[in-house]
């Protein structure tokens, strides 16, 4: 719907944004993907065959390759790349596309977070010469990913998912996760290193400075419709949403209180208002509707997340003054008519910053470091958040901790710089890392 | 690809810019259409239903309801019109998306100009309580799309169609078709009165003033990827693309000439002559590869339509001068360094402007009005243009046009203000219109 979609275009311009602006070129390639290409790499399509919804008929006419609609767009590039890339002055290439895919779920479905049509998916594809070239390029997505994130306020655990749980096709998953209100997880990004798996399937070699050919290195990452989530769930209240002021398609709203006789002075003041603050580039809504009292406005408003709401009422103008009201705080404070546009400026910035502290200490809160699966689990059956063990790194501890705390290993938490020095939760052997775990969706 | 890509980002900013600032709203809508919804309306299934690409199978699993990959969204935006609207207090409601849309085409594929996966699809679908609100909206969409394609310097015919033509499920259909270099027209755009037809087949009803329930009357108006076609074939020479300024993704190319031991020096200068015309947001790209002449460069780049060359010589430098190439006249001219952000913004207004002038002085050359058949005939069959000729109004004499000059009926042209007086170039009763023909792709 209008709102939703203008909350849509505000997340994606700044992953658009920050995409350009380190070289990636947008692109559109097809939706459909003939199942001959979609068979080329093995691991693949044995993840991907059953969860597509396949074309297989144009009007009455039975089509003789079937169409797989796009689950992600690696087998519908790669014989582009093969076209397009001869020598090594052609990479890297980084490409990447907004457009919509398609899973065949058999899950229950949820709105925005688990739908059979992804109506909004953000998906990178890059080529380049090396290994260590791509594993440069995982570094810049994780990079690109947390700078996004951290503009809508949104916390985030990273961590490489254990090989049970990577990509199809990948030599390796890195993972953004976030708690959501409710305790579970949320995967809301995802960075894969694929190594050459796909160019050796579809042959995608290029000329070395030496004049052999080599397969290139390829990494994709994606972000879907649920960044919209992610942003919802992390600053959203039980009075609805609470929209960071960036990303709010309205950032204040001016309503007047009416006072009999004087709702054409109140009105032209708010108008004045409006006028001011628009000037000031500052997104305002004017609700002069005259079939709602002021509280129902306040509550409309409330609901959909608008970051400031300024009040103009007869004893306000009386003092020159206003009323703003922060959504987030729901704290009022008066404000002089001729300070209001520095004053609402500052609040805009305030805002954001105070719904990112926010979310970042709840998010800390809810990161548990336990010594034992017994405390693991009990904290996972009560939703707590996070939980943080020390691992083996042995897949077979691994899916042993799944099954002990009936929860899904997220990974690995990256760059953490901790020493570990200690025993695996689950064996008690050497530990080598800290592994996190969760319930989630 | 990348380059094409930022072509359609500016065409369609231009048509969102002009959408939003006329009230409507962008919203998206699911692309898989149950065969149910699309059976709705009998007029438009007939059509549409041997024209779609079925899915049929999520998985292996074969699907109870067959879906339809959009062929356009009626059928799919009807049901959630007939949740949202209450009353006339919810009316107008003006939605737009860009999508991909899909038709199986039997016919042969062109690039851009008739494809089976539509990549880009921008389509409008307006709801109004009174037939006057919708026939306004028809108004305002041909004035949208007239400042569209005015802005890209596309001049076009605007028609309404024979009733043999038109949209599926619509009570008219106008359409604006433009004239490509070889005779041929293309429909680059079509707005649609669709009445009641959806409404009724949806029981989409709102309470009136008066109390009662009244279907609502609807509008749907679409240009798809064929705009940049239109903008390509309109301006573009043997050298290949000529881009208008406000849609071309670089506006101004700076090659070096290299002297020797003068190179660094001049790339200094280059680099200047960038930094500057970016301050003035003139988009430049500064071109400083070193394994290619100046001669391939200026290839390369005219190829693609940038509006503006400069080059720096030696000689250049000495006098404190650069060259300056237009790409729509080729021509040359020196420039004082001090004057080049002044001189390159005039350039770019004026470029856009005589693109335009040359395109509707060739347009206008390109319509013949012809008072007999095999006058009519001849010209169609060397592909001339457009040919109008006087016309009863009567279908049967509509077809017998179209088969005497093998060429269709593009329709009656609209607003032209012209009193008729003659007879029909097919029976000889008295006319009602001029009605316009055409090859048409």
């Amino acid at each position: 719907m209008p709102y939703g979609f203008k909350i849509r275009r505000n997340v994606f311009q700044i992953l658009c944004n920050l995409l350009d602006s380190t070289g990636h070129d947008e692109t559109l390639f097809p939706l459909l993907i003939p199942e001959t290409s979609l068979a080329k790499e093995s691991a693949h399509v044995g993840s991907f065959e059953e969860e597509c919804f396949w074309v297989t008929r144009g009007g009455s006419t039975p089509l003789k390759v079937k169409y797989a609609l796009r689950p992600t767009s690696e087998t519908v590039i790669a014989p582009m790349l093969k076209l397009w890339i001869r020598s090594h002055a052609d990479l890297p290439i980084k490409l990447y596309q907004i457009v919509s895919m398609f899973r065949y779920e058999t899950r229950a479905t949820r709105p925005l977070i688990r739908m059979r049509e992804v109506a909004s998916f953000k998906e990178a594809h890059t080529s380049h010469a090396t290994l260590e070239d791509a594993e440069a390029q995982v570094k810049e997505a994780v990079e690109v990913y947390k700078r996004f994130f951290d503009a809508m306020g949104v916390p985030y655990s990273i961590s490489r998912r254990p090989d049970w749980d990577k990509f199809a096709g990948a030599v390796y998953t890195l993972s953004f996760d976030m708690i959501c209100p409710d305790g579970r997880t949320l995967q809301i990004g995802t960075v894969h290193n694929l190594g050459q798996n796909f160019s050796k399937a579809f042959d995608i070699t290029y000329e070395t400075e030496k004049g052999t050919q080599e397969h290139i290195w390829q990494t994709c990452y994606g972000i879907s419709g649920r960044a919209i989530v992610a942003v919802l769930s992390a600053h959203g209240d039980d009075n609805g949403a609470v929209l960071p002021p960036n990303i709010a398609p309205i950032q204040v709203v001016v309503i007047p209180i009416p006072y009999k006789k004087k709702e054409g002075y109140i009105n032209k003041i708010c108008e004045d208002i409006a006028v001011k603050l628009r000037k000031a580039e500052v997104r305002v809504e004017l609700d002069l509707r005259t079939d709602l009292t002021p509280g129902s406005k306040f509550y409309y408003w409330e609901l959909r997340g608008i970051p400031i709401r300024i009040e103009v009422g007869p004893r306000d103008v009386e003092k020159s003054e206003v009323t703003i009201v922060r959504r987030d705080t729901l704290e009022k404070q008066t404000c002089k008519m001729s300070e209001l546009v520095p004053v609402v400026q500052k609040l805009v910035g305030e805002i954001k910053q105070d719904l990112w502290q926010k979310a970042l200490q709840w998010m800390k809160e809810h990161v548990y470091r336990v010594e034992s699966l017994v405390e693991a689990k009990q904290l996972l059956s009560r939703r707590a958040g996070i939980v943080e063990v020390l691992w083996c790194n042995r897949a077979e501890c691994g899916h042993r901790l799944e099954e002990e705390v009936d929860a899904r290993v997220l990974g690995v938490p990256v760059d953490t710089g901790e020493k570990i020095d200690g025993k695996c939760v689950v064996c008690g052997r050497k530990a080598e890392h800290v592994v996190r775990a969760a319930i989630a969706y």
